[in-house]
């Protein structure tokens, strides 16, 4: 079967239209399955960096709030972001992290309204969770948090709903939220919805305004390959500039920051949702590494995803399932984001095993392996060579060596 | 006295013992008296950048945070940030603009006590001011905030007071806060007090813990020189971890963030008030410029630096007082930070007239021209060339000319 196998996997890298992508990525012979914990850098985000701290920053000096611009840089990572996102221009704003974002979209979210129900998924990234117990105490509003398994999130939305919070696709299992759905839900019963895309933009269409999508937030240093701890992205409608107030207010936010007034004013549009000074070094970085998508067609990157993702699956389960290795990822595509979970007892250590032969996914507490699907710059027959060496891995029995131990990565 | 003068400042370079830390910097002949809105890159962050970006990002990928320990820069930053303040290792932790930091601490300070009311100054730079009218809003608690003339701040704190938020060095004037004096006032009546050390830290000698300050933010991209729109850091006293709780929370603040529990267990240290994933890039470059402090005694700093000051304020009356230049900042050192402000009705264009001759510094509206003495690479004589060109450019008029227009920098 191996031999067929690889003349078929070739066959699909010959016939794969992003294939040329990888060329623009420097992975030389790792084989990189964490690209939904950190995305690597593409030449753009390097050459960029380069640029930005020799001729912006070294030669510019404090020039370069002008001469290059530096003061959008939120605005413009953010109109690269909204095409990949289904947002309309100037609908989203980049800075600060993802938490932060969470936060502020939340709290606006809250603020309008006399409602005081957030519904979330029981199973939601934790920082998610965290943003509503603080907000719960600051507010002092006696918010209630529903915290409902994946399947009774819809049946929860009631008229006492404020917000329904909702990371689109989980970060452990890779199971996907049906967006549309989910919002069309919170809307019947007047609520506003937010989605962390964390786990999807970039490998997932999606299409925000399409669905009616509220809010969002998002982070882009997984599959945007903006660079180690690089800012995020907050979405917030057109429809609902006016009426959504940021709570978490900033000289960026401001009408006219450099007016210098005690008297804060709000800017009318979603630069409003800014706060600090731009992140100069890291929006340069994001903005460049967004170059790479230039162009492509994210259903042409989601066909690819799924193919490989199924393909991957199948794999495993054919060549490691009699070692007790389990799918956690949901068969069905359509219920799936860009990562395959597999669920082993000996997870940590295998994950150890497999990275020190330069094959790099990462491991999560307690028993679970994640291998990202990143379809720009992976191609069909690292499939092979990952499922190889993961049944090798395992039919060595690594957790039985003391060589191995645990260790903490970041999603 | 052009000659007599320029062989005394040239003397004063000679015995200056910073004088070898100008080569840190790349400034080439650019005369750079904007260090207190953007500090030029020192070598070490630019090399460290290049480095984070070629060997660990790139040649690393994710391994990152266990390689080189991405997770713990936030507490590495601090602590180098700490000495240069006043502070102990583990009460400074790097990370969010100072706005969100700002914001961090005023809520948790808030949150402590049954007090309402917010004392600060009515000249505070705007984003301190508009933090706090967030706050008042999302806590619902009709939060009375008392803006109030800097001469009348410790008058004004009583036994209703919650906090004192206060902008040390004032970004307008340099007009310098009495810490130890207005802690004790606050201190007096029971009230918490929050410095912000934007405009004084890597210029003014900080003791927060001498004089019991109890929180504080600071920016990086100033006299530090961490790059533009780098991360901020806060300050909470040792004594305060258990008892102020973040509101603002994110996984990075938990006690064990990669157990990855949807409930919220603050972690016990300063390390509670971080918030999402360290931003690597922009922290590393702060770091790699902190390298340039270490060794040096922050009272040999300020003696450059009040020296420095008190030069160029003497020799700008002295040349330019004919053209109704006035000094706007404190000739009392011990009132006066690390800049000197100018007023000219038409400083606008008297500024961009400068910066066309390499010679930089900065305008704020309506009259204001700002000089930064940064003593890591200013030379004394430095100030003679600043203060000839000025005299030179105010004698030509050029806002008779159409050539320079009204143009915003950043702070």
């Amino acid at each position: 079967m191996t031999t067929i196998t690889k003349a078929f996997f070739e066959s699909l890298d010959a016939a794969d239209p992003l294939a040329p992508l990888r060329g623009q990525f420097d992975l030389g012979d790792t084989l990189y399955f964490n690209g939904n914990s950190l995305g690597p850098p593409p030449r753009s985000a390097r050459d960029r960096l380069r640029q930005v701290v020799e001729s912006q920053w070294r030669a510019g000096l404090a020039r370069g709030w002008d001469m290059h611009d530096w003061l959008h840089l939120p605005e413009r990572v953010g109109d690269r972001i909204a095409r990949l996102i289904g947002a309309a221009p100037g609908e989203v704003v980049a800075g600060d992290s993802t938490s932060v974002c969470l936060f502020k979209l939340a709290a606006a979210a809250l603020q309008s309204t006399e409602r005081a129900q957030v519904v979330t998924d029981e199973a939601n990234f934790p920082t998610d969770l965290y943003v509503l117990s603080g907000l719960r105490e600051i507010t002092g509003r006696r918010i209630e948090v529903l915290r409902r398994p994946v399947d009774r999130i819809a049946a929860s939305v009631s008229g006492q709903t404020a917000l329904v919070t909702l990371t689109h696709v989980n970060f452990k299992t890779s199971r996907m939220h049906d967006m549309p759905a989910l919002t069309a839900a919170a809307h019947d019963h007047g609520a506003l919805i937010l989605w962390d895309l964390s786990h999807s933009v970039g490998a997932v269409p999606l299409a925000l305004n399409a669905c009616g999508a509220d809010l969002a937030v998002g982070c882009t240093y997984k599959f945007l390959n903006g660079g180690p701890g690089a800012p995020a992205f907050s979405f917030v409608a057109q429809r609902h500039h006016q009426r959504l107030l940021p709570m978490l207010r900033g000289w960026m936010g401001h009408a006219s920051p450099f007016q210098f007034s005690g008297e804060y004013t709000s800017a009318s549009d979603s630069r409003r949702y800014a706060v600090g000074t731009p992140e100069v070094l890291a929006l340069s970085s994001v903005d460049a590494s967004l170059e790479v998508f230039d162009g492509i067609d994210m259903t042409v990157v989601r066909e690819k995803s799924v193919r490989m993702s199924g393909l991957l699956m199948e794999l495993i389960e054919h060549e490691c399932g009699e070692f007790g290795m389990e799918i956690a990822t949901p068969t069905d595509p359509a219920q799936r984001g860009s990562h395959v979970a597999v669920r082993h007892p000996e997870a940590c250590t295998i994950m150890q095993a497999l990275i020190a032969e330069n094959i790099i996914g990462d491991f999560r507490t307690p028993d679970l392996m994640r291998f990202a699907i990143a379809p720009l710059y992976l191609r069909y027959a690292d499939l092979l060579e990952l499922v190889a060496a993961l049944r090798k891995t395992v039919e060595t029995r690594p957790w039985e060596s003391d060589v191995f131990r645990r260790r903490a990565t970041v999603t």
